[in-house]
C-alpha cells in the first residue's frame, strides 16, 4: 500500500496565452480549477477511491460554463449540445464511456454508471441516455446547459462555416476536461468529459470517450487523460501509448510522457495530457500555448496554472 | 519496397467446434472466406493498395448473411440492425470509423469515406449516415439487410432476456468480420465490420469501430483486426497493444501476438485477432473453439479454416 495520494486535472488547452484573458477571467479559471482539486483532495485524504475523486473533480468542472463540458458545452452544427465522457480504473482495468448524449448534467457519471452497472464499456446516443435514465442520473433541460457565449460563437462559426475546437472564437483552444488520480490504496483512475467542437457535424466523436485514446489507467503503469485535437489522439492511441511505453519500453512516467508527446507531434497533433503513476509522480505536458491545469498531492499545496510557466 | 504481399481475414470466432456444422454449412463458410481472399489477392497482385484490399475483402463478407456484418447483421433489443466499422492505414496512420449506422450496405466503406473525405476519425449514428449520404454511399432497406435466422435468434433472445454475441443461438460465438493486408509497396492496413450482439441495448458499441481496440495499423509494426467479446478488447486496447509490444518491447509479430493474447486472457477476455507485419508474416491467434479465418500471400495458396487445426 502506498501512503500517498495525488490528483491532477485539466480544463483544456490551446491558445491560452498571456494577454488573452483579463485578470478577472484568469481568476475565474484558476478558482474553478482550485475548487475541483480541493474537492477531489478532500475525498482522497479521507481514504476515498481514485475513481470517486476523478468523477467528483470532473463533475465540478462540468458544472461551470468556463469549460467545454456539461453545462456550457459548445453547440453542434444542428444547434445541439452533444457530450462525451469516459472513466477507467487501473486496478480492475474496468472502463465506461458515453458518446453523443444531450440532456445529462454529468456525462462523466453516466460513463461511471456504464462501468459499474452495465456489462458494456461504451454506449452511444439515445441508447446511452435511456441507460442513464434507468440509472436515475440527473437530466437537465437545454436551457440549463445553455451558455450565451457559446451560442454566439456557434452563430459565428455557422456564419463563417468553420469549426471551433472550443468556446473561444478561436479554433486553437480545446475545452475538454479531465482528471487522473492515485488514492491511498495505490489505485489509479482517469476520466474525461467534453462538449466536442463548435459547429461539429455528423455525430463526430473525438478521443474523450475512447478508452486508449483519450483516457487509460493501469495500476502497473499510469493513469492518463488527454486534451487537444481529438483526431490525432485517436490515431495515435495516446493514453494507452504512455502506459505501453512504461510497460514494454521500460520508461518511467516522465520519459514515457515525453516520448508520447513526440509520437503525437510526429503526426501533427496538438494538445497535451495529464498523467500520474503509482508513486504519485505527475506529468502535464502540452505543445500548445497553454493548458488549464492543476494538481495536488499529499504534503503539497494545490497548484493551478494556465500558461506555459 | 517489399516485393511481397499478404492478406488475412476473419469472419468471427467462438463456439466454432467440429460437429456443430454440417458439411454443407462448412463448405458455405469456407467458400465465402475463399471468395473474399481471392478478390483481395487479385487486387494486391495487380499492385493495389492494402487499404483497398482490406475494404474489398470486408465488403464481400458484409454482403453474405453468413457473417454478422452488413447484410445479415444481428438485431438489437429494439429490433434494429446497428452496425459499426473501421479502417486504418499504416503508412499515414490515418483512420476512419462509424458506429450505430442502420441503413448502409457497406459500413466499412463509410469508415473508409470518413478517413478519406472528412477531417474526422469517428462519426456515429444519424450523423454518420448523413455523412455517408453526402458521400453517395449505397443505402439499403431493412428488408435487404434482413435475415430470417437472425430474426428468429433475436426473438429467442428477447424471450429469454439474453444477449447473443452472434447469429447462432449461442452466446459464445462472435461474428465480426475483419481483414489485414500488406501491399507490394510495403504498406499495411486493417479493417473491421460488425453487427454487434443480438438483443443489445442502449446503443452498445464494441471494439470494432474503435481505433486501438478493434483495429490498428502502423507500417513500422503491424496491422491488426480483432474479434471476440468486444468489451475486453476495449479495456485491453488489444490492437494497439500488439503494435506497442513490437514498437517498444522489441517483440516480433509472433511473440507480440502471443503476449497480447496473454494480456487479453488475463482480464478474462475471449476472442482472437489476425495480424500481419511488414515482412508479410501472419498470425491468427484465438482462445475460443474456432475462428473463421484465412490468408493468402505471394507464392502461397489460399488457406481457409474454421476449427482449431
Amino acid at each position: 500500500m502506498s501512503s500517498t495520494y495525488a490528483l491532477a486535472i485539466h480544463g483544456g488547452c490551446g491558445n491560452v496565452a498571456r494577454g488573452r484573458f483579463n485578470a478577472e477571467q484568469e481568476q475565474a479559471y484558476l478558482a474553478a480549477l482550485r475548487e475541483s482539486l480541493q474537492a477531489g483532495e478532500h475525498l482522497l485524504k479521507q481514504g476515498g477511491s481514485s475513481v470517486d475523486a476523478v468523477e467528483l473533480a470532473i463533475r465540478i468542472m462540468e458544472d461551470t460554463p468556463l469549460f467545454n463540458a456539461g453545462r456550457g458545452s459548445v453547440f453542434t452544427h444542428d444547434g445541439k449540445q452533444e457530450m462525451d465522457a469516459s472513466v477507467m480504473e487501473g486496478e480492475t482495468l474496468k472502463a465506461g464511456s458515453v458518446a453523443g448524449v444531450t440532456q445529462l448534467r454529468h456525462p462523466v457519471s453516466a460513463a461511471r454508471a456504464v462501468m459499474d452497472h452495465s456489462t458494456h464499456v461504451m454506449l452511444i446516443s439515445a441508447g446511452a441516455e435511456a441507460f442513464a435514465r434507468q440509472q436515475n442520473l440527473e437530466f437537465v433541460t437545454s436551457e440549463w446547459l445553455f451558455d450565451q457565449t457559446r451560442w454566439e460563437q456557434y452563430q459565428q462559426a455557422l456564419a463563417e462555416d468553420r469549426q471551433f475546437m472550443d468556446h473561444a472564437s478561436d479554433d486553437q483552444k480545446y475545452g475538454t476536461v479531465g482528471a487522473v488520480a492515485l488514492d491511498q490504496n495505490g489505485n489509479l483512475a482517469s476520466g474525461s468529459s467534453t462538449g466536442g467542437i463548435t459547429n461539429k457535424k455528423h455525430g463526430r466523436v473525438g478521443d474523450s470517450p475512447i478508452i486508449g485514446a483519450g483516457v487509460y489507467a493501469d495500476n502497473r503503469n499510469c493513469a492518463v487523460s488527454c486534451t487537444g485535437e481529438g483526431e490525432y489522439f485517436l490515431r495515435d492511441v495516446t493514453a494507452h501509448r504512455v502506459s505501453a511505453l512504461m510497460e514494454y519500453g521500460g520508461h518511467n512516467l516522465k520519459s514515457a510522457a515525453s516520448a508520447a508527446m513526440a509520437s503525437l507531434q510526429n503526426i501533427g497533433g496538438t494538445g497535451g495530457f495529464i498523467a500520474v503513476d503509482r508513486f504519485g509522480n505527475i506529468e502535464m505536458p502540452f505543445n500548445t500555448e497553454g493548458m488549464f491545469r492543476g494538481y495536488v498531492a499529499e504534503h503539497e499545496d494545490v497548484d493551478v496554472r494556465m500558461y506555459q510557466t
